[in-house]
């Protein structure tokens, strides 16, 4: 296996995980930034784990040893890499927002026009628990957003049973990591430290993801209010969620709808009634916890989910993706727990 | 003037700004805990600006020594001492929930039976910008809960105009000190650093005040849906709500409603259209910002406020307040700018 | 296997490691604030993971079902349970201060009378590192305090031949996880987010620890002077150590005898000459980092070594210590590499 | 009075203090990147307060309407700046580090060939409590750094009786607005947050400066071993020192040293004995505490002492100078108490 882009937040836990993996051998690592420097110069922590030499990225020698390259590059970029190992008949799986649209007039409003736009019909939205049938023998995972991972398990039984009424208010709250390695003065530790601020309220480019998601689970089309936050702490996202239901749910019928609905996901916690969670609950580890309450003052249902954006926010979905590509225990290398406290 | 109950976090942030009061001498500062200590001894800042001896909380001896009581007491604790220094003459700045709720059953539905509940009605509310008039002669303000100020605030001139259409979503965000001095795990560094969660989603104490609030305001009963939610930093309030519209809003009609109705407004400060405040604008002083988007695509104003729970959120309200009631200049004290960075 | 006191800290991090541990099956956790509570209603991290009933405390219960128990008791109290398990034949690694001490003098001087002390005499100190034999065949193994485990493995290869003259300052810095899980006010998140401060400088419990195994390695008595101080995140302890040497070292001398000391030490890594750790590079991890440079102006050499208190400083060091009790490969269970970022 | 790099973090620091100060009236405010923009615009806190518009640096323009400025510029840039306003005959404290070496063979081992070295010699270095005297004719002072204020304070009373033998380790921790308004990745929060680590051990630029100080007020040459450590907080240094003293200090000395060292300097508190300072006391303060405790074990001082790096230790400190240059009262703006918690 390859990862390209490998000393970004993303690459870098792909490694972490990856190394632990009992069927996983790496073979190549690329990064932009750091050619001729092993991994473990650029992160102490790999050493003696993780020694590879990071290499230029070059389509034709990745293909040449790996079967499959998760693609950590940045969005817009990652298109050119991904077509050209999908034509040396490589599979992929894409961290980046390149794939994750389906619809090319989407990806050229929010992002720019796509150069392989055949490709994102062919592209499998990787979001394992509602895809996992076509990641199966998908050659192009388009890896989920972290924010739409967090929302759409969220509201998914939800919507595939068509009980949601107008429009879904989607308040996330998210670690620092989920914007990458990043030298901008806004993500230095003086500017967030003791800070907090909503962003891009609105106008964010995971929206249409959750839209796109959505809409395809309740077979009409969605409209989100969709506002992230961005939380001084490292890892996770906090989604809490603001529905309208069509009718007053019946006691009890939520819970069995969710635990229904997440039958067998060995990633997903559905909390007791009333009970939320909490991100701590998840750092590292690549599950996803679901709690709902129901307020019958004001008839809305509110929903919050935690994952850690890092693991089943992007590395860990990827591997469980690729794991199902493969027909490997869904769960291999990913077993680990969330490191608490 | 005297602070009762010094030494929690209202209490000394009382201190950090009274001892820069061009007007106000201290005379009596009370503690529970560290009764014979002096204020100092316990906040080393203090030294050399507030040396005084805690005392144990006599009302006899209050009421001797001070015009006017702050009470930074327990809920449930504070109402037989504010009765005591009322029937001694005495003006009182309640910055308990004592006295907050208009309604008898309200505050018994909340909290417990109250004791003294002809007060409950005399308490002018001590939301600054909204009851001014009334707080200029009373002798019991109810100094606000920190929630309910940044986000009444940010919804006053909404209701006031009567535009809001459906409950309100107010999903707000709450740095550490709000819980005040605890020594329980739950608020132990280990477990809040490095976590978000929600709490009482839909069921906190500050959910009533709100709707006692905005009810007035719009002259019709209201419920908000109301989910606080605790952020790994020690001060700072960003509220987020959602708001259906009873009409689309003309161009530049919201804007004007709240440059008009926060006019001469000394701490209020509405940001330009579509863009939102950071509780780092506001830490360590009085202000409350606001930031208001139309979401034309879901037809939804979002609201932001930030505030300092702890200036303009407990303490600085409650400075303000007393300014008010002297006819001194409302900004004496408060002159402050946030500690940036 | 059994961990006793498994809802402290250095508890649920024993359960976290124990849990992937391929040889291992827990079969008791005891608790004395949860009895009837699953370990995973305590912390919802080992959901599926560890639902075991947490049971009370009875010694006779514990040794009827596990051979080996980890006990994560307080100071002073543990004794008592390790002697009665002892007695049953049963095995022990103890992670309080209990037996650490081998001089009942000293245990007294900095704790009470103890009240086994023939088992200090037995107790194997359990530094991997320094006392691997000793611990194969140990009943009793007392895990070292987390300071005491940063600090000797950063002076051992420099006591163990005799190169240190006078004193040695040992400046270390930890995580407030350290302190376990607190509900005093001193260690909630408003007192120790943005502050940093030193504590119990020059008579902390640990440092008799250190004096201990120093002056066994170095075959003299020494005295450190050892001030902690607490760092406002959860987990490591970066120790800086000052030390003057008894000659000029040679070129790279320094360097053939630390990596000539801990050849084949699958935990400690030795950084190039001159480069120092980072506490994240081992967060979560079971290794440890040692960095050193020599001051040619002061004569004087500068070691840094880094740890996560809870793993390589508590209960990943135990797990390795009962990996050697068993014969079984030293890191099972403990391959985990840091979570970065 | 003009601030020059006013949108770096010293500069916004002064622009924090003068707009609050009795004496002083801002006419000019410069910055390299904001061109044009209000300081309000940069920081929002600032709305209101200082709406100043942001100009380029023109020395002509700073000349034609100030009488001093203040001078926040980078290292190696602020000479010719400084230069160019001296020669208008204006006064100029200068917080870059361009004027605190005297000696320019040591400014050029530190940094690069001085290009004003006649000017070197006539600069006094603004460690107010120690060059109060040359400070209130000063044409140029040149503003401390943030370690040597720290470093410098604790120790002056016993290099001033020469009571030091041998070499002194400062080990000093500092948050992250030491290292200024920064993009690099190293400083982003994701890296920082949840670490600690130790760098630029014995070849810190701040260590000259404080060996020249120790060095003048001890009448000898002095060398130090420096090793900086970076905190994840805001704001605050903290400066633990290990001293050998020429012979053990009489029961009580050290204090009557301290207390009389520093007697009625209204910035500098000295704790009880065995007592040490805690950064937060001293947050947004200009005060500089200092503790210290004897150890007899080891025959070791410790001295520990607090600032906050961006008041005391830079902003703070240039305030302070200012009013001894203008003989205002010494404490002018700076009364505020530090803001905890």
């Amino acid at each position: 296996m390859a990862v390209l882009g490998a000393t970004g937040y993303a690459g870098v836990e792909l490694l972490r995980i990856l190394i632990r993996h009992p069927r996983v051998k790496l073979t190549a690592v690329t990064s932009q930034q750091y050619v001729g420097k092993r991994a473990s110069d650029v992160y102490p922590s790999l050493a003696g784990r993780c020694d590879l030499i990071l290499e230029e990225l070059r389509v034709d020698k990745v293909a040449s040893r790996s079967e499959l390259a998760f693609a950590a590059l940045p969005h817009e970029t990652s298109m050119d890499v991904v077509a050209g190992l999908l034509e040396r008949k490589k599979r992929v799986i894409d961290l980046s927002a390149d794939f994750r649209l389906h619809d090319p007039k989407a990806y050229q409003r929010w992002y720019r026009p796509h150069k392989v736009p055949r490709l994102l019909r062919e592209a499998v939205y990787g979001l394992t628990e509602i895809h996992r049938k076509a990641i199966e023998k998908a050659r192009l995972v388009a890896n989920p957003g972290c924010y739409p991972t967090g929302a759409v398990l969220g509201l998914a039984p939800l919507f595939s049973e068509k009980l949601v009424r107008e429009t879904v208010v989607i308040d996330a709250k998210s670690g620092v990591t989920g914007a990458g390695r990043s030298s901008s003065v806004e993500l230095s530790f003086s500017e967030v430290n003791e800070n907090f601020k909503a962003y891009n309220v609105g106008v964010h480019r995971h929206m249409p993801e959750i839209e796109q998601e959505l809409g395809e689970l309740g077979g009409a089309a969605v409209s989100v209010l969709f506002a992230p936050h961005l939380v001084p702490m490292n890892r996770g996202i906090l989604s809490t969620m603001y529905v309208e239901l069509k009718k007053t749910p019946e006691e009890n019928g939520l819970m069995k709808l969710y635990r229904n609905f997440y039958r067998d996901e060995p990633f997903i916690r559905i909390l007791p009634d009333g009970t939320f969670p909490q991100t701590k609950d998840v750092r590292g580890s690549n599950d996803c916890v679901i709690g709902f309450r129901y307020d019958s003052r004001t008839e809305r249902l509110v929903v919050i989910t935690a994952i850690d954006n890092l693991v089943k926010g992007a590395a860990g979905q990827a591997v469980q993706n690729m794991n199902i590509m493969y027909g490997w225990p869904e769960t291999a290398g990913l077993e680990g727990t969330a490191l608490v406290p």
